[in-house]
């Protein structure tokens, strides 16, 4: 079989190296999660379970991936920022923007019983997209751009879905809040009409979810008991680790970035 | 908050809009499938619970995106083919590739029970790449190249996994099909010492697995014994319809574009 | 001399090879040139001395670069097409564009004084894009493009300063055009008002410029007496050459593909 | 004549819009000038007039383009850096290429005969490549590369002509340099062997050219007796300018960009 004869085709494949010396973000997006959602029957306007699922699956991306450095999510996207000098798959665009896709993906699936107990049918998808950085101020500010997106919307849904819950259909709802474009008189709204504290709502919704390495101080499990009679003073019992962790910070002020230095240092 | 001062970044996504009125390849690959397949004891050389599952994987993929008009897979790896007008994601690189690579890793991991029985603890991940191909002639022959990769892959494959099982070790039977560098000594080798013709082993095998819609004719079922009674000839209670099939013949000869019409027209 | 410390700056580069098996047509423009025009006092709405200075610069280019089938130039842009399996710099883009662009504004530069006569002190500069065209009928329709927007554009102009010329102004002559949007009437007013059939303008202004090879029969020179004394039958004394040669055909109609067979075969 | 019917070829133009908030470096070379330096009789390792030719063109260059804060040249190449933050052609790289590379060829065809006397025949031709860098280090090891390599191929080159001078074959004196791999040891021969201390030659040859715009205080010309007469102290009498200068200093030690702040503020 003359394999030779259409090895030709290779070559039509282009180059799709990303930039040296950039920091790379990965961007997932739930594709058509608006029916995927409505299928589920999601609560709305933040379903906690579906919103810890995405962080599960996140998770299983830093954990696959040691060059994401941080992750973002908020809604039924997530942020990936790969280090700077990533080699992953030679800084391939697509290699590395498919991979961390289906990784995320392959977790959503697999995970979804423990989080969502309906068995699952319609099956959800993501499609993703690669975007570089050339400073380390840039990177900070495309966190702090989705967070606000996060916190801008967030709010806006907030009121949208207490206006339907108290009977409004989502024309009455629209139209009411285009009345209200500041940001105070969104917050009026809620604390008049809903009783609610916008800023007394759970983190997890207002400011969505960081992923990071975080350093932490743990205390050496004696593996016997003649181990523990060695009698080591406290200090020396403990070791540096660090550990996968879920946190709910504004990355918009530079206290974020001094508190944890490993992410880009230059800003800390 | 400050939406506006950080949005700056969004301009830092570039375009990656693939050439119009080209045929789009999609191809996915198992990440680390060689520790993956290690792990869940797949059979050698080829473990046809696995191709089936594969097979799945990429019929949902057909289902859910129109402009796919055949795919091709063999060993861990799947082709899609996208019409050469298609608009999907307008024809963002990065979008129609992790789409693709996610619709599949969704249904592969999700489908994973029906196929190999075992439960997953490690998960699938595949990586995907997009290329563009300009004529009907390269598409073909990009088809021909991996089906022709397939065979030699294969054949290979068939002879170290017989001498394995025999007895060798890897090494060993590396070393033992360095002399049989010729596609009739390969054959020669399993009819020999193995009594084994290697053109009756299943196709799935040897050709990999194609998938189409495919034209046919079905009988109307009669919805209610008055329609039935209602005796059409029966050539008017045939409707045409197209059917997702799995097929595993031979794409290099140019019959099969005759047969199959619908795929490059210009080609049949 | 630490060269290879910062030797790692090569790595930026990015590869921009073009898609294989396309068309690649390189079109160039002049920069700024309304004022270059204005400067030199070309004459409007076209300066023929200026076409065929334009001209002179794009047969330098198929001279010098035999990968250039035919080009196309009309006021200050020259379009050249490179044969879909040029390996032209490896296909490079920013090298083909680049060197084709140069190459056409030393030329241009360097013949100026047999043309403008004036001399240069402001001097003239292209820029220039590359784009793939993957089918012959793309880069037909490509040509014909160019030669459609030649004629819109040189109609109108011709309009345009023939008003001008009059003594209205440019707003006057704007607002006297805009109310003639159809072809039929911006031909009535040359012919009413200027008693100017347009389609006897000369074709270079109407239609462009194609530069191409031709193929023609030359009688072969006698090198001596003696040679001319053997007498060959006059048809033995001729001989197939080809020639650099600018037409203004129209390129729109099936007719001129096939009577230059040797540029698109499949058109012809 | 349907201009629409053909407008679709428009959209085939792919987006090349470089990263946002990089340095931008265009480096043109001259095409084939091994040819073209032999068909002028260049004086060789190097001809003086013709490096200040080429100094010359990329003065045009700085003085069209204002975005353009630094150049470096040696032998046939030169290197223009564009600010960061530039938005000159909306970053499409095709466009500053070719537009640098025009004006560039454009100035050294046309002030050929200032500088080389011989009128010009065969023209010279360059081609150009555009390279990003994200960060002020990149772009510093950028100019240094380009200047070590200059001086590494200036050095060979002068060992290489001194011994063709000297009557030695061009294989003869390249086998007898095979043997002076170290920088000594060619030191060594020019000093042994020419009588000549490589550190004395001039620094256009060992350094290669630097243009910048350079701050210097110029004395106001009084324009009349009047207004001399009215006796500024002699500092008023000054006013600050900004000039395009050659430089032959090394970019290399930080002292260069302290030295010139307004290049690369964070270096300085």
């Amino acid at each position: 079989m003359a394999k030779s004869k259409f090895e030709y085709v290779k070559q039509f494949e282009q180059d799709d190296k990303l930039l040296s010396n950039c920091w790379i973000v990965v961007r997932i997006d739930g594709r058509a999660f608006h029916k995927f959602t409505d299928a589920y029957k999601f609560e709305k306007p933040n379903d906690e379970r579906a919103l810890r699922l995405m962080n599960h699956a996140a998770m299983a991306v830093l954990k696959d991936c040691p060059d994401v450095v941080i992750a973002y999510g908020q809604s039924d996207e997530y942020s990936f920022i790969l280090r700077r000098d990533t080699d992953l798959y030679k800084r391939r665009s697509s290699k590395i923007t498919s991979y961390i896709t289906s990784l995320f993906t392959a977790n959503y699936v697999h995970a979804w019983p423990q989080f969502l107990y309906t068995p699952l049918s319609r099956l959800p998808c993501f499609d993703g997209r690669c975007v570089c950085y050339p400073t380390d101020e840039n990177v900070k500010d495309y966190l702090s751009w989705r967070q606000a997106d996060c916190h801008v919307n967030n709010l806006y849904n907030t009121c949208f879905w207490n206006l339907v819950k108290q009977g409004k259909s989502h024309t009455e709802a629209t139209a009411r809040l285009a009345h209200t474009n500041s940001e105070s008189k969104k917050n009026e709204l809620l604390f008049q009409e809903f009783k609610t504290n916008y800023n007394t709502l759970p983190e997890i919704f207002r400011r969505g979810s960081i992923i990071l390495w975080k350093n932490s101080l743990l205390e050496i499990q004696a593996a016997s008991a003649a181990a523990a009679a060695t009698a080591l003073p406290s200090q020396q019992r403990m070791k540096l680790t660090r550990q996968l962790t879920v946190i709910h910070e504004s990355v918009i002020p530079d206290k974020f970035w001094r508190e944890y230095p490993g992410i880009v240092p230059s800003l800390s």
